[in-house]
């Protein structure tokens, strides 16, 4: 019989502070229940054969051995960026561990790529997972998030631990850069009947080239992108107030106010603005765009019994939106049944 | 041979700054080539004839007995504000001068109105300028522009120098209150290749209610609201600089940035957002409301080849264009031939 792990990681949500925390401000983010799958079989021979089945993508396999690709049934860029990830996460992890062998990887996820919903993070961090398991090595949090964090380096150049430490501890976090260190990392509570519809519209930019026009932004007017980022911060510790209040409506009209910042940081975009208004004439107590922006998902925060009401007006505007639970567990492995 | 004696004053749009403005940050204004015209006429009598002929509204003349009205040929809300400031106006104005007299008043406009271009500035400056004149007392700008001041208090209870200064002296102002004193008012100069579009859209809130929204969500939360009204003021310096240097590109991105701020306030509109939108991808170098929000103007710097695409754009998306002159003649009178 072929051993094998699965390992299941969550996509995320920023609630309050992304951009900002590129610059030092602290973030709040959120596990939510679109999770990404890994799974890692084992191999009689020292082959590396990714499978992705949907992410949402074509189906493509790709077959490695060492580090030269001997195969590829079918590939697109969005593939390549996925292979990447896996790559990169079974090299470090190897050498952590001080062991390589050859494995099946297969990858599955509901989830929409590139949409600011940390799917690149929740590859790395379950392909860790999957596979120092399948090795029987069983890896602290602690050891994967920081190997996930390392993956996303190698392959972006640059990476906030932010994304990688949400899908490996689940929940919800509050995330403050430290100039020089490690971020401050805290568990935080999110109130029980808060309810979120995501809207999602495909992306015209990167997270790459909407940090690079962000920091050239700040290097035109250096005191007045600084200025917005404080003011960020400021916003995101008045949200941490009101979570702890279990306060909704605060909470609502503090993403209102987001929104408009993000805004003028200028990674905003018309199909987001127009879900954002949908969503709050529909009912929702406030909204936002959340991720890098330049396209990708908005998130609004909805009273329950105007869950499918803010749902139909982003489907009308022509998103794609549903609702999501926040607060969802982080990195799960299994053996393959 | 019946005297009477025209005044026109011009329209006016706020560049950078509006709701900062009410919390002591500074603001930039320039006068258009949109004008209201006053034109008064003696009587033999006592009476004030009021005569609107398009505001645009329909045509309506209402007759004044001392204060109290004893005619109206047609009314509407809009008539009845515009008639209490020309009301005001002349009473402001006789108890300056020491004199009261019987006069036929017409207002035309092809100002929107309620859409931030200062109208109601426009109309008691150029009010106080053709009676005044009329009567054989030629007041100097700094009386006019306090008569202008002293009828938008006592019509509103609250008012801002900026739209009777700017609507008085014409040109372009870079104005800043002071704590409990008279606010800064400096002549501004624009880069002559300076070029405008204006987009209207009807207004669906009153500068009042935004006003005290916008007090509320400050009372909601201080420090964070204060922290944004500074951000703006610190962009109007900014905006001031780029002016000096006549760098529309910068300015641009300043209108852009302004505009996400505002939005922060919760004082933009979808319809807005969309107008703004349109602007910047049909070639305007930046965008913004103008004025309150909630409805009424944008406007847009554009490149002079741009500026029939940027109407098309305003209009293609529902909503009214216009090229406007900036740095315009404030109030001028003369004889009526």
């Amino acid at each position: 019989m072929i051993r094998g792990v699965v390992a299941t990681a969550p996509g995320k949500v920023t609630l309050f502070g992304e951009h900002a925390v590129v610059y030092g401000e602290p973030a709040i983010v959120t596990a939510i229940n679109k999770r990404l799958e890994v799974e890692v079989t084992e191999r009689k021979d020292d082959l590396l054969k990714i499978r992705i089945v949907n992410l949402p993508l074509t189906d493509i396999t790709i077959i490695f051995r060492d580090k030269r690709r001997i195969g590829a049934e079918l590939s697109s860029e969005k593939a390549e960026k996925a292979v990447a990830y896996i790559k990169k996460a079974i090299e470090l992890t190897s050498r952590h561990i001080g062991e390589y062998r050859g494995v099946n990887i297969t990858v599955r996820s509901d989830m929409p790529v590139s949409a600011g919903l940390g799917t690149s993070a929740a590859v790395s961090v379950a392909t860790i997972t999957a596979y120092s398991t399948l090795l029987g090595k069983k890896l602290s949090l602690e050891e994967i998030a920081r190997l996930g964090y390392l993956t996303e380096l190698g392959v972006q150049g640059a990476a906030s631990p932010m994304d990688t430490s949400i899908t490996t501890y689940g929940g919800s976090l509050y995330i403050k850069p430290t100039e020089g260190g490690a971020p401050i990392i805290r568990k935080v509570e999110l109130p029980p009947n808060m309810k979120v519809v995501i809207g999602y519209v495909p992306r015209t930019s990167t997270t790459k080239e909407l940090v690079a026009e962000v920091k050239e932004l700040k290097s035109t007017f250096p005191v007045l992108i600084e200025n917005i980022m404080k003011t960020i911060g400021e916003l995101t510790e008045r949200a941490l107030d009101a979570l702890k209040r279990e306060d909704l409506k605060s909470l609502g009209k503090l993403m209102d106010i987001n929104h408009g910042l993000l805004s003028s940081l200028g990674v905003s975009t018309r199909e987001l603005d127009i879900m954002v208004y949908a969503a709050r004439e529909a009912g929702a107590l406030g909204a936002k765009l959340t991720g890098a922006g330049g396209g990708g998902c908005i998130i609004a925060i909805v009273p329950r019994d105007k869950l499918e009401n803010v749902i139909s007006a982003i489907e009308v505007v022509g998103g794609r939106g549903f609702a999501a639970e926040v607060n969802c567990p982080g990195v799960k492995a299994s053996p393959t049944i």
